[in-house]
């Protein structure tokens, strides 16, 4: 079965920089992967499966999402904590000229000040992304949680 | 030290879609990973050091496999809970004609209802495939995870 | 953005190799990664973000590596553990002839006698290294991890 090597390589090296933006920063730097219209949803897995369309995050386009981020900054009040991601299997599953679809595995580390790491969101992205220039943007990512419990500290985008 | 690229990638391709069967479903697909004569052990690390054969789960053939997905999905009690596989660090180990061997990282974390995720379970993939067609087959695969413990919910395989 | 797909898998290989080192042994092949004149740290990344050079472990050449290999196997006590890495994210940052800088996210689970893995850290390498022979050696390998508690049992290397 063969694998598009440079597409994958590709893609694994945006999906790296997408995640370092919200483990490193700068957060601002997080919209700018999406396309202007867009998608972004943090849903529970059962909602997905129950097909009920209620997610814990919802963001309808890369000025929502900047909206978000100034939230996040200037006026959430939240502990402050360290996020580490781990995006792995990614995958390509379909591609038509300048559109792709590609699902991968993440696990979203938390650590919070005197406390020991712990997983604060395991799952799986689902997403479309179309070309643009010499890269890709997320024209939709869904980012699907493997909880029936909702975390009650998701500030942070995943 | 050069890599066969369009290998390495298509193992890697090959293990994201294992791990997507267990993970995602349908887990009736998880068998057909496997050669019809195959060997699939679940062995404690410290068995593995000492020489001890002991495996907590352990399959010989693939219609073994098909039994336990069956006794999965409709003999075994259990309570509902969603798995997330991370596979990393797959290096091909050695290669000859159409059999390879490997290994890998993984860990599979557990979410159970109304619980925060955790690792179920760490450990190490030791793999032979054999090429079929224009893939590839397990002939063995050795879960050998990091644990004196026996974890007592390992209803799912690895 | 072209990804160098040759040097990019035949890093990620590399730090493959060198997790297998610490995790599944043998312990002495470790130092060998690095170049004779090197710097390895585990630092916090709060002192990382503050300016503070304070590092929980320091080595500034390969010999007080193999000193350090010889202090777990020989001289330290503590209680038996498996470790498991997950590197994910392997980003080359730069390249000039034979210097590389990477940056990649790591996390490390720990497993005691008779209890369930947990996460003992998470956090990024920052990473030069130089080319040596047909592989590459670690001129500065610096983990830095996501915490601001230093967490007490640090044997082994990251």
């Amino acid at each position: 079965m063969a694998v598009d090597v440079a597409l994958q390589l590709e893609l694994e090296a945006l999906y790296a920089r997408y995640a370092e933006a919200i483990d490193d920063g700068p957060l601002e730097a997080w919209p700018e992967f999406f396309a202007e219209q867009c998608l972004y949803l943090i849903i529970p897995r059962e909602n997905v499966e129950l097909g009920y369309p209620l997610a814990i995050m919802r963001c309808e386009s890369r000025d929502m999402l900047r909206d978000r981020v100034t939230a996040i900054k200037e006026t959430m009040m939240y502990e402050p904590r360290y996020l580490r991601h781990h995006v792995t299997n990614l995958r390509v599953l379909s591609r038509e000229h300048t559109i792709l679809t590609a699902t991968a595995n993440f696990s979203v580390i938390e650590v919070l000040p005197e406390a020991l790491p712990r997983i604060l969101m395991c799952g799986r992205y689902q997403d479309t992304l179309q070309q643009h220039n010499d890269s890709w943007l997320f024209v939709e990512r869904r980012c699907i949680f493997d909880s029936t419990l909702v975390p009650n500290s998701i500030i942070y985008p995943v």
